[in-house]
């Protein structure tokens, strides 16, 4: 199928809004547990949404359309946001999330990509050469890849609650996933 | 961990308001996409949280207080949203499930459960014995269930598009898992 970055556009614009609609009022309960000793709550997945739209998407994008392959990508650090949450709450990182995501949405439409930029090169440190439309469709797809997190980190909350229902409900069967970009 | 009903209802109020948020203006590549044949699209699983609430929770927690064991819930029947959704749009269906849902809440509150109530048993057609806190503790695993098949079958549009980074993303790992309830 062919990608359309009016798609990812689409998606990028929504996932600020469905968080604050999702966790904003929810108690502690729901948004500061975890699935154990180095897991993320998620008020540490918004912390990470944040940190990787000030180091990753456009930063990237830039480089791939000035450099092209002739700059590796800075590694992205994934637990970069411990740092800058520290002493925030949850409704002023989800009101950050969607300051920045909105200014990389700017940056992204100020950048003009046509269609025949999506095959321009940039070099992972990790894959080597990396297409921007790549980049561009793993920045959405990172977004669900949390939302799957968030998710399944909340049902956990509930695995005992549930009783016998706990063979029906798909999300407590998840073993999760590293997830990393 | 002690279950408390303030913090199930706090999610399933936020619940529509995020579905609505997340999907009300994609364009349908991401809304009536799914996994392949016989699996679910985002239309699809707004229509079966609809026919969750009107068949499942309200109706069964109601048999739990007025008759406990001696009657038997009703088998829930996970396609029963093809029917009622047929010629919807999907707007009409997120005002749908945002309306029974705020009457499934009423009717919740105007049950007057106290925490002793969460003992009380019913029957379960598959399980036998079941309490009244499991299954409103099950409700809310259940929208958290169908988020997280949400977000894995629309990541898996993007399952080529993202290209190395596949490996990387934890939700394009996710073999899906069945739900019922």
């Amino acid at each position: 199928m062919r990608y359309e970055l009016s798609q990812t556009i689409a998606l990028l614009e929504c996932t600020p809004v469905a968080l604050n609609a999702l966790l904003r009022s929810l108690p502690d309960f729901w948004t500061f547990s975890n699935e154990g000793e180095g897991t993320w709550s998620a008020f540490d997945i918004v912390g990470h949404l944040i940190h990787a739209e000030h180091s990753d998407w456009i930063p990237r994008a830039t480089m791939i359309l000035q450099h092209g392959e002739s700059q590796t990508f800075k590694p992205f650090d994934r637990e970069g946001q411990n740092e800058k949450s520290r002493g925030k709450s949850l409704p002023q990182l989800l009101d950050e999330f969607a300051a920045v995501r909105g200014k990389s949405l700017s940056q992204l439409r100020a950048m003009n990509v046509q269609d025949g930029d999506l095959d321009r090169r940039g070099r992972h440190p990790a894959f080597g050469p990396v297409t921007l439309g790549q980049l561009l469709a793993t920045w959405a797809a990172h977004d669900l890849t949390h939302l799957h997190q968030l998710s399944r980190l909340m049902a956990y909350q509930y695995r005992e609650a549930v009783g016998p229902w706990s063979v029906f409900l798909g999300v407590l069967q998840c073993t999760g996933h590293s997830s990393a970009a």
